[in-house]
Formats: C-alpha cells, structure tokens, sequence
C-alpha cells in the first residue's frame, strides 16, 4: 500500500481505522478506483465529520466546554438561522399542490407562476421528467434575466439547468477527461480554490493547474501568476481550460471589470475554454465593488473575444435566497462549439433530469416579482434584510478576525466567506507535523473539540506553502457570530499561549 | 476521424450535420472525452429528440397525419396523465411552505410528516443542504421499510439516499473505474437492458459483459448463459460486477425466488459484486409472481452467501407514485467493505447532498400513511386505483401486440414495459442498412413521422443478433392506449406491404 493511501486513511475517523487493510471483499481498497481515493473535499472533510459526531455526543448529553456546535464551514445560509423567501416557497407549494392555486390562500402573482411552470411540465406535474436541458419556459426565464443582466442576448437554447451549479461544473469538466492515457487536460483553478475544483479534477483524472491569488492586494488574480502557472502547466498537461470564481470562494474578493479584461485577453491568447463561476454574484457587500459577468465583458470588449467559449454557472443556493437543499443551478454555455453541444446534451440524459422544484426554485430567481405584483414588497424588503445582514457580518468578521493577534483578515467584498491568515507558533507547526497533520488542520480540530466552532482550514482549499489560514463562513446570525468570535478569540489567545 | 465518429454524428438532428467537422475551437469534437462520444442513451435519443421536434411544428400548426405524439418511450408516469399521490404532495406543500401546517387545511397526519422531517433539517429547512447520506431520520424511515419488507434488520447507516436511483447506480459503478490503464473491470448486465447501464459504463470506460435474457421463456435468466458469458468476458476484462434488473426493464418478466438463489449461487462462484436495480418492486401483475429483493434471498440462503457484497436500488420514480421529476432514490450497501464505505461518502459529499425535497419524497413512500391514520383511505384507494389500472394495460399491451402479424410479445409480468420482438421483412432490413441505421430504428422513426407513436428501438437496449424488437411503456392511459394501439396496428401493415 502506498505512502499517500496510508496517510489518506489516516484522515479518515476513528472508528473507521481499526479494520484490516487487506480484505476478502470483491471491492477492497486495493481495488478501488485510485481516483476516488486521492480526492479530497474539505468542506465536508475530517472535520466536519467530526464536528456532526460532536453534535450526536452533545444531544447524549456528553460533557463538553461548549453547548453546541457552531458550523462556519459551509455556505448553508438556512442551516444558520435564515429565513427563506416567502415568494419562493409559497410558489413551490403551489407546484406541488395546485389545488392551492385554486383556494384562494396565495397572491395573484404567486399563483400565475406557478401555473406557467406547470403548463411546462409533462402532464401539468411536477412529478413528470423534463427534457434532460430543463422546462423550456424556465429555460426562456433564466435567459431573459441574463439578458437583462447583460445587456447582452442569450440564447435559451444555450441554458441547461442542473441540480445546483456542482452538477453543471461536473459536467462541463467531463467533457475533458483524456481517458486514454496520454497527456492529461490541465485545468487552471484559482489558488485557494473551492474544493469542488481540486476534488472533480483528482476524480476525473484531470491535471490540477493552480494560480495562485495574491492575498496582500485582496486576493487579486495577476496576469503575472497567471501565465507563469500556464507555463510551468505545459511541462506536465495540455492545459486547455481556465476556471475563475468570482465573487471569490473561499476568499471573498469581486474581481474588478479590469482585472476580468486581462483574464479574458490571458485566456485568448493560450487558447483556454473559460469555466466563470459566478454563483455568488448577489453577494456584492464592499464599497465600490461591481459584478461583471464575464459573458458581458467578453461581449462588450469585442471581436476576437466575443468567438472565445465560455461556461457560465449561477445556482439557487447562494445570494439572497441560500436555497441549497433545492439543488437549483444552470450553465449558460457561449461559443460551445455545435458538435460538442450534441454530444453533452446526449451525455446528461442518461441522467434524465435534474429535479423539478429545484427547476422551479431557479425560476423563481431569475423572475421575481415585479414593482406592482402583489408579492412585490414583501419580497423587496425580505431580500434587503437578507442582503444587509450579510453585509454587516462580512464587516463584523472582517473587524473581529483583524484584532486578534497573529490574524491577517482582508475585506470581504463579497461571497460568504472570510479566508483569514493565521500566523501559527513554529512549537504548533511542529506539533501538527509530528502527528503527520497539516498545522492548519491541526489548529482547525483543536478549536472545534475546545469550542464547538466548526471551520475549514486553509489546507484544503490550497495556499502558498508555509502559510496557514481557515475558511469561515459569514452566515451565523449575528448574535451567534459574536458568541462564535469570543469563542473563537479566547481559544486562539490560549493556543497561542500553549505552543509559543 | 474514425468511421465510428462518424457514423454517430449521423444519428444525430439534422439541424446539427451541416457544421464542419474540423474547428478552431478549445473544445471541438476531436478534443472531446471520448466516452462521451461513444456512450449512448436511447430512451432519449435521436427518435425521441425528433419526437419533441414534431411536437413543437404540431403547434405551430405545421401538417401531419396525426394530432398529437403518443410517447410510448419513457416510464414517465405522470406525462402520461397519472395523477400523483395527494398525500406525497400534501407532505411536500407543508414542508416547502411551514405555515400551511398551522393553517388548519391539511390532515395530521400529513402534518406530523412535515414536521418530523423539518426536525430533521438544517434550521429546519429544506432549504439547508443535508448529509450527503441524507435526512437521518428519512434514513431511518427506509432502513424500517426495508426490514418489514424483508424481514431482515437494516442499519440505516447503509443507506444512502440520492437524486433518483440513477445516481445511486452511477456512484456505485464509478467505485470500479480503472482510470490507470490495464484491464477494464467487466460489468455484467442483461441484454436487453436498460441504457442508463450501458451509458454509464461506456462514459466511465467499464467494461460491458452482456448476459442474454431467454426470450421464449418470458425473459428469464439462465445460469448457462451467465457461466457463459462470464467465462467469455474473462480474455478481456476482470469481472467484478453482476446488475440484475428485477423487475425487468425493458423485459417485464418478474423473477422466481429459486432463479435469485441461482444468481446469487452464480455470483458467489465468480465472487462477482452484486447490483440488485430493484426500482420496480411494486409492479407486479402478473397471477403467480411475486417479488423477492436481492438481500432477502442473500440472507435467507445463509452462509457463506449472507457475506456477500449487495448493493440495491429503490426510487420515487416509478411504483405507484411515479415521481420521476423529483428526483428521489436511495442505495442500500450490504457487507460493503468498511474502508470503501467511507471513501464513498467522501465520494459523494463532493457533490454537497441530493435534493431535500426528492428525499422526502421518499420518505413519503417508505414511511406512508398507516391504517387509522386520516390520510390512510384515500391513499390506499389512489395506490390501488394506479395500480390496478397499470395491471389492465399491462395485459391489454400484451394482448394487442401479441395479435399483430409479424410480432411477438411475451406478458408483462411487472415493471412498466413490453418489449415486442419484430419480424422485419428483409427488403426493409435491406433498406435500413443501406441507410446506415438499424432495422428498428428504421422502422421506429417511420412509426413516428407516420402516426406520432414514439417508441424505442431495441438497438438501444440489446438484443439477439438477427432479432428486432421495440421498447413501449405502459403507461398511457387506457383510452390513449388504445388509439396508439390502433395507429400501431394500421401502421404496421402498411409497412408488411410495402416492404414485403
């Protein structure tokens, strides 16, 4: 057995770790696709895993110095305490219960929506398959709003609507496996990175081509970095393709309309299919900062980048509405060469479709109610509040994190997450080698078993070697965000103490 | 390009053939993964698109020698016009929208439903991402299903729920990938079979071992034939795998207790991984058959088969309910090796959590009303209703098809589909070849421009060399059933006549 799956295993829980490592099993570990053994996802890694064990202990009533588990590892907004959007559910129960469109119970607006997508569904149910694309009327709504956010025209035909945008960026990354050996396909993901990335690549056998951001300028994405990453890339992949997250996961920055210029240019000029993650772009908190698609800015900076091929991803689980469990999201594809869109459209319907009121759920994003319709203010003022709120947590963090010592925290421009520095005492350092333990993933397991606070270390989104950070989420409520900084403060001070 | 390539992009819309084959895109047919070139999904392919193509010039008000399209080709409940469930959706309008379980409007039984699987979510919302296991308390609903089914203890730890089980299949077969080279791991499946197999292990670059159903004796599977067409598979591939489909898709033939225990006999000798896609368990018609799940068998033979490896599949899509567009299913793991077991759910948390509203769904399925219980009588009378009904088509198919010159059509015992073998007159055999298609996708796709039936070729499933034969489901409702029927039957001795 190899160094890299002993020490994998090792990552695993305790309680996995005392079965033999041989088997007589047809499926053993030996046996095992590699690929699945080697990839990682952090934000449900170790210790998250540990963290829902901690939960179960705390309900048994286990002694603990903390009297619950705060979880800042991952964007679930509802999971911490935010409300959905009255709007949205009221037209989700109408789908699944059109009886309700008859009683009288729901606004005009409400129940129209919810009529037009059960006119697209087979057999006026939601339980029918749609096309494996998606309802096409949903498909003419999340086009008509690209439209409208661009300024540009889109295609319905070029939207295809997935369960969340983790399925549309699966997808779209399939399309490059090599699976006849041979030079793999490299593709370039920011460093840090959302491991959706790292762990769909490591999956698909795909080449990871890090660029690293430039945390000391707000985790800027220089052009610099980006061509040096290109070049070293070509030694090992043919690199092909370009992944950019913005607004930033895990680190929180909006790309500014410049910087997406020399991205788009870089991208040209080596030839690379642009993969745009822009799930978070209702997430913009910081003074200044702006979303740009890169759909627009490729359209506005014209001939030859308008030819360039372009994947765009948007999804329900973020922004003002943080509907993960709907599993809503879409690729919007530009340029996609004709051919190629055959045969992904062939390859996603052996998966039939993606779920319907998730379907429903993304129209409800991209066409809300408008000034006038009946749900108009109450859906105005619910999607402020969330907005707002948020805003003042991404400050909060940044505020808190930035006075504890050893803590470098940058502005949060936007997204939902903060992706701290943390300056680790080298007795620390040491410490977590010698358990065979990244030091952030050491620091990470320390606080949650002395405090409760559940975060993600740096080390599984990627850093610069020799740094440690911590990914946290701004979504606790604000009054559970204060308690979870003090959590947080006092532990940090008493490490800091223990190992200096 | 290969002249494989070729002869697929052939079968593809016409719209698409006149692009260039050669292109200066990133991404261009040449460029793209392989597997998905060659992977092909025909319960949605070619015929299937020109049948949504006929249905939109239909609306247009374009000419055609029918008024609708009859689609005949997917176990698509609900498009078919079965109503869904009250029940399900009642539990799902209260859990998408709380406030309806206060109003007063709903049974209580459906609204403890609700509120016991909001318990079980994030911030008690289904708009929070859940374990990627799923709802633990939706888990334990279907561990308690699958005991009383059973009669057999299930650990709800071995559970699994997913978007439809399709997903649960696909993760299960990703676990076999070779991505290093060597020798494909073989996958044994029946012929004919359902293509979600035989895509997924093209797009995976499996190996496809096909065991041939016996179709003179009403699809039943012998052990010869599997001792065959293992031994066979050997000089290519390591054979790990055996998927059986019980009920039978495309076939409907329901297996006996001892043809399972033969099997599980067969797969223990050549200590094959068991697949048991048992997504059909409650269609059964036919007088005599019943159905056995795999794990009962297993564990009811005792050692040494009890320590066999097992993984069964369930789905909202088809049964009663027919909830296909929600997307909800479940894997069952039995004696999966511990080590496995956590890097598949390391796997699968990758891809975040299946939708919340598909899993309860399921929870309605395994967990539904119980005698006394306010909702008990009329969900007993609209399950009986659909399936009762389902039973009438099934015999109605059998005999209509069964008294058609030139057509062969065994009984369908279960499932939700006939699989009538056709007897071509060679001068359209001829003519098929010289168009460079499969004699019954030749005549599939006259069937449709002529009369609007939208069935499935056999090609698409498998078949005999030699033999022809076409998929068609069940499910159009009894007087639409009858005017397909009717169009079939008039259709089909034209053909005789003009290619006799």
């Amino acid at each position: 057995m190899s160094i890299n799956l002993v020490r994998l295993l090792k990552s695993c829980p305790v309680q996995y770790m005392n079965t033999r490592m041989s088997s007589d099993k047809v499926l053993d570990i030996e046996h095992l696709n590699p690929n699945v053994i080697t990839m990682q996802y952090a934000v449900r890694g170790p210790i998250v895993i540990r963290a829902v064990e901690i939960e179960k202990e705390l309900e048994k009533g286990m002694p603990k110095p903390f009297k619950n588990v705060i979880k800042a590892n991952i964007g679930d907004a509802h999971a911490m305490g935010q409300k959905p959007i009255t709007f949205i559910r009221q037209v989700l129960a109408c789908v699944c219960n059109p009886i309700l469109t008859e009683c009288g119970g729901y606004p005009s607006d409400v129940v129209e929506h919810a009529k037009t997508i059960l006119r697209g569904c087979g057999g006026h149910s939601a339980g029918a398959y749609s096309q494996s694309t998606g309802i096409d009327v949903i498909r003419r709504h999340v086009a008509e709003f690209i439209e409208k956010r661009d300024g540009v025209p889109c295609d319905p035909e070029n939207v295809i609507l997935s369960g969340g945008a983790s399925e549309s960026i699966r997808n779209v990354l399939k399309m490059f496996i090599r699976p006849d050996g041979g030079k793999k396909v490299g593709i370039m993901i920011p460093i840090p990175q959302y491991p959706l990335y790292s762990a769909t690549v490591a999956e698909f056998g795909l080449g990871q081509v890090g660029y690293f951001l430039h945390e000391e300028t707000n985790w800027s994405l220089e052009e610099e970095e980006l061509e040096r990453s290109y070049k070293e890339s070509l030694k090992q992949y043919d690199t092909r393709v370009l992944c950019v997250i913005n607004p930033g996961n895990p680190t929180g920055q909006v790309l500014t309309r410049k910087n997406i210029e020399t991205i788009i240019k870089f991208a040209h000029r080596h030839k690379l299919f642009l993969m745009a993650d822009e799930v978070y772009q209702d997430n913009i908190y910081a003074e200044g900062s702006k979303f740009y698609s890169f759909k627009k800015v490729i359209n506005e900076m014209g001939a030859p980048y308008n030819k360039m091929e372009l994947a765009s991803f948007h999804s329900v689980s973020k922004g003002y509405m943080g509907e993960c469990g709907m599993r809503g999201g879409y690729v919007e594809f530009f340029n996609l060469d004709p051919q190629v869109f055959v045969m992904f459209k062939k390859m996603i319907s052996a998966k039939l479709c993606s779920t319907i009121l998730g379907q429903v759920v993304m129209d409800t994003v991209v066409n809300p109610p408008k000034p006038g319709d009946p749900s108009y203010n109450q859906w105005l003022e619910e999607k402020t509040a969330v907005l707002d709120s948020l805003k003042k947590r991404a400050t909060l963090v940044k505020e808190a994190y930035g006075s504890i010592e050893g803590i470098k925290c940058n502005e949060v421009q936007g997204a939902m997450y903060a992706f701290p520095q943390l300056e680790l005492p080298p007795r620390a350092v040491e410490t977590a080698r010698s358990l065979n333990q990244e030091p952030d993933f050491f620091y990470a397991m320390k606080l949650l078993e002395s405090t409760g606070v559940c975060i993600v270390p740096g080390s599984g989104f990627g850093q610069r070697e020799g740094t440690y950070h911590f990914r946290t989420t701004i979504l606790p409520q604000t009054d559970l965000m204060k308690e979870m900084l003090n959590r947080f403060k006092s532990f940090h001070m008493k490490f800091l103490e223990e190992y200096k």
